[in-house]
C-alpha cells in the first residue's frame, strides 16, 4: 500500500475519531497476502446492536457479500462481530469461497460466542485467487485479546488494498440532552462505481435505533452518497456498507431524528468524498451538477455521463477546459437533451450557453478554473427541474500504471 | 498527425483501391486548423447515384450531421457532391455552425452545378470552435481542378485527425458476369464507441443499387460492424456515414445480392477494425466474444461491459491475464448473469469455469495469451443462445498523453 504517494486530495489527518461505546476494534497482521502490516480487523458490538447492510448490486457478487446479505436484519439481542480482510476478495471461488466463509464465520462464532447469524464478514482484494482462511483463523485469538474501543482508526489501515490513505469520518451531537456519537471508516480508491461505489464502509453509532429504521436510512442515504461518485465506472463484486447501533449512548433515535439523519448523511458524504479522493492517480476532486434536466434521474444519467466519460478526464487531467467533451458526454448518455438550451458554467465561468460558446467567455478563465484541486463543472439542461450531483476524479497516468500492474 | 507513432496494430499497407467509375476525389490543404497537411477532401459523384447514410445518435450533434440527415434519401437523378474537412467539427457552434454549413453547400452547389439537396458535408475535429469555412470556401476551386478518379487514397489522409494512419479496405466481385467494385475510407481513434463507432467514413460503389436498398444494407451492416466496436466509451458528435453507389458498372444489386452483401459487409468490418487498430494508444486488438447469454441484445451489453471496462482495459494493456476483471465486468453490465455458468477463455485457454479458476488452468499459459498483440476473450454465460462480438483495445499511457493534451 505504500508503493503510491499519499494522494493530492487527501485529507490533512486522520479525524479524531470518539469512542462508540458497546462497540471494540483489533486488528492484526495475518499475511493473507500482505507483509509488513495489518491486513485484518474484527469488530465486536455488545448484544442489542441494531446492524443495517448495503450490498453490490453485482449478479457475480462475492461469497462474503452473498454471507452478509443474508443475514442483515435478524435479532439483535445477542452480540455481534464483523471480521474483515484486505489483500484477497474471495470472489469468484466458487464452492472453495463458500466453504472459507464458513469456516471463518464458525470459528468466529465459536471463539467470539456469537450465533454464527451475527457474524458478518468482508473480504477485498484479488478476485478468483483461493483465499489463504486458515490464516485468518490462526490469527482470531490475536484479534480478540486486541479488542479495544480506541482500535478503530488502526482498523482503518488493516482495510487499506491499494488506497494511499485510511478513511475516517465522525460526528458526535445530542438527541434529548444525550451526547450521540457517529464513528466510520471506509477503504476504496479502484473499481468505484454504483451501485454501489465503495468497497468497504463500517459506521457505528451508540444511538439506540431500530434495524428497520436504521437499514431504511442507510439505503436512503447510500443512494446520494456512494452512489454518487465514480472512479472508473467499474462496480466491486465486494461492496459492502455496515452500520451498527449499540444503543450504548442511552439515546433513542428513529428514521425521523433530524440531528442523526444530518450528521449519519455527513459522516456517509464524507467518506465518499474520501473514496473519490483517493481514486487511482488522482489529482483533481471533480464535482459535476446537473440541472435543469427532465427529472432527478435523467439528471443522473447526464451527471454521471460526464463523470465517467474517458475523454472529459483526461482533459480535466490536462487542465484543459474542453467544454466541448462536456457537451459530447451529455449528447451520448441517452437522456434527453437539447443542444441549443444548454448552459455549461467552470465554476462560476459561464462557458457556453444557447448551443454555443458564450460570447464574454474566454478560454484564460476556464483554465484558471482547471488548474484548481477541486473543480466544479455545472450543466443545466433548460428542460425542467431534474438535478443531481455527482463526484469523480481526473484520469491520469498513475491510474495507468496502477491497474496495469496490480496483481504482480 | 505524426505526433504520434504509426499503431503497431496497423495494417502493413494502404491495399489498393480500384476504381469506382462514377466517382472523382480530390484533396487539399486548406488550413482550416492544420498546416503542412491536407485537410479538406471533395467526391464529386455523377448523376444517378444512390446515397445511403448512418449518423451518431448523439443529442448534441454537429451541424453538418444534421444538414446530411436532412438530405438521406431524396431525387438521385442529378451528381452528387460529398465535402469533408478535418481540424474542426463544427459542433455545438451554434447558429454560426449552421450558418457555415449553409455557406460551404451553397458554394459547392454553385461551383459544381449540384443540387443544394445532393451537397453532403462533414467536419471532424475541435468541438466548440468556430469554423473558418471561409478557408474551405477558398479551396473549392482547386478541389474541383484536381478531381481524380485516383484521389480516393489520398482523400483517407486528408480526413484524418488524431488517427496515426489512413484507412482503406475494398472488394472486387463479379454479379451477373459484370465486375462490381467497392472502396471505402475512414478516419477515427478516440471518441469511439457506439452508436455509432467511427468518427467518418465513406464507401463507394460502382453497382447499381436502390437507394431503400442500400440504406436498408448499409443501417443494417453499421450495427454488426462500426456499432460493435470501442475505443473509450465516448461517442462522437459528428459519427457519419455515407455510402454511393455510382451505377457506372453496369450491375444491378439489391439488398438480397449475396455477393454485393458480403462484399459490403467485408468492407465495412475491415474499416471499423482499423478504427480500434488506430485507437489512441492501442497496442492490442481485442475481441471479445460473448456466447450463452439470455438473448443476443443482453450479450452485447456483457461484451460492451468486458469491452469498456477500465480496469479490463488497463489489465489488458499491463498483459495480465486478470480474470478477475472480466467477471467483474459481466457482473456489473445490469444483464442476466449467473456466476457459478460463467465460462471464461483466454483465447482457447480454459481460465475459468463453474464460478472459479479451472483446476487445470495455470496463470502461464494465460500470461502467454495475454502477450500477444491479437487477443481473443471468450465469455460464456451457459444460460440460452444468445451472442455478440465485439472489438475493442487495451488502455494505455499513449491514451491519457492525447487526450490530456489534445488542443495545445
Amino acid at each position: 500500500m505504500a508503493k503510491y504517494a499519499r494522494s493530492p486530495l487527501a485529507p490533512e489527518a486522520f479525524p479524531e475519531l470518539p469512542v462508540i461505546k458497546g462497540a471494540r476494534f483489533a486488528s492484526h497482521a495475518a499475511g493473507v497476502k500482505y507483509q509488513g502490516r495489518t491486513d485484518v480487523m474484527m469488530v465486536a458490538l455488545d448484544a442489542g446492536s441494531s446492524i443495517a447492510g448495503v450490498f453490490t448490486k453485482s449478479s457475480t457478487r462475492s461469497a462474503p457479500v452473498l454471507d452478509c446479505q443474508e443475514k442483515i436484519g435478524g435479532a439483535t439481542d445477542e452480540g455481534a462481530v464483523i471480521l474483515v480482510n484486505a489483500g484477497n476478495s474471495n470472489a469468484f471461488t466458487g464452492k472453495a469461497g463458500v466453504e472459507s466463509v464458513q469456516a471463518i464465520t464458525t470459528s468466529v462464532s465459536d471463539l467470539m460466542e456469537t450465533p454464527i447469524s451475527r457474524v458478518f464478514t468482508s473480504s477485498t482484494g484479488v478476485i478468483g485467487e483461493p483465499m489463504k482462511h486458515d490464516r485468518i483463523i490462526a490469527a482470531l485469538e490475536t484479534l480478540k485479546g486486541k479488542l479495544d474501543e480506541n482500535g478503530l482508526e488502526d482498523a482503518a489501515h488493516a482495510i487499506m488494498t491499494t488506497d494511499t490513505y485510511p478513511k475516517g469520518a465522525c460526528a458526535t451531537f445530542e438527541v434529548d440532552g444525550k451526547t450521540v456519537n457517529i464513528a466510520g471508516i471506509a477503504k476504496g480508491s479502484g473499481m468505484i462505481a454504483p451501485d454501489m461505489a465503495t468497497m468497504l464502509v463500517y459506521i457505528f453509532t451508540d444511538a439506540k435505533i431500530d434495524q428497520a429504521d436504521l437499514q431504511a436510512l442507510v439505503s436512503a442515504f447510500t443512494d446520494s452518497t456512494f452512489n454518487c461518485i465514480t472512479v472508473d465506472s467499474d462496480t466491486s463484486t465486494s461492496d459492502t456498507l455496515l452500520m451498527a447501533a449499540t444503543g450504548a449512548s442511552g439515546a433513542t433515535v428513529s428514521h425521523d431524528t433530524k440531528a442523526f439523519r444530518d450528521a449519519l448523511h455527513d459522516v456517509m458524504l464524507d467518506l465518499s468524498h474520501q473514496v473519490v479522493r483517493d481514486g487511482e492517480g488522482a489529482q483533481k476532486f471533480v464535482t459535476i451538477n446537473v440541472t435543469g434536466a427532465r427529472n432527478n434521474a435523467q439528471a443522473k444519467v447526464h451527471a454521471m455521463a460526464v463523470a465517467n466519460s474517458p475523454l472529459v478526464k483526461t482533459a480535466i487531467a490536462g487542465e484543459d477546459p474542453n467544454w466541448g467533451r462536456v457537451v459530447m458526454a451529455i449528447g451520448k448518455s441517452g437522456a434527453e437533451a437539447d443542444r441549443d438550451l444548454l448552459t455549461i458554467r467552470f465554476g462560476d465561468i459561464l462557458v457556453a450557453e444557447k448551443g454555443w460558446v458564450s460570447p464574454d467567455y474566454k478560454e484564460e478563465q476556464g483554465a484558471a478554473v482547471m488548474k484548481e484541486q477541486e473543480i466544479t463543472i455545472n450543466v443545466d439542461l433548460g428542460l425542467a427541474d431534474g438535478s443531481s450531483t455527482v463526484w469523480t476524479c481526473d484520469l491520469t497516468h498513475t491510474y495507468i500504471e496502477i491497474n496495469a500492474d496490480y496483481r504482480s
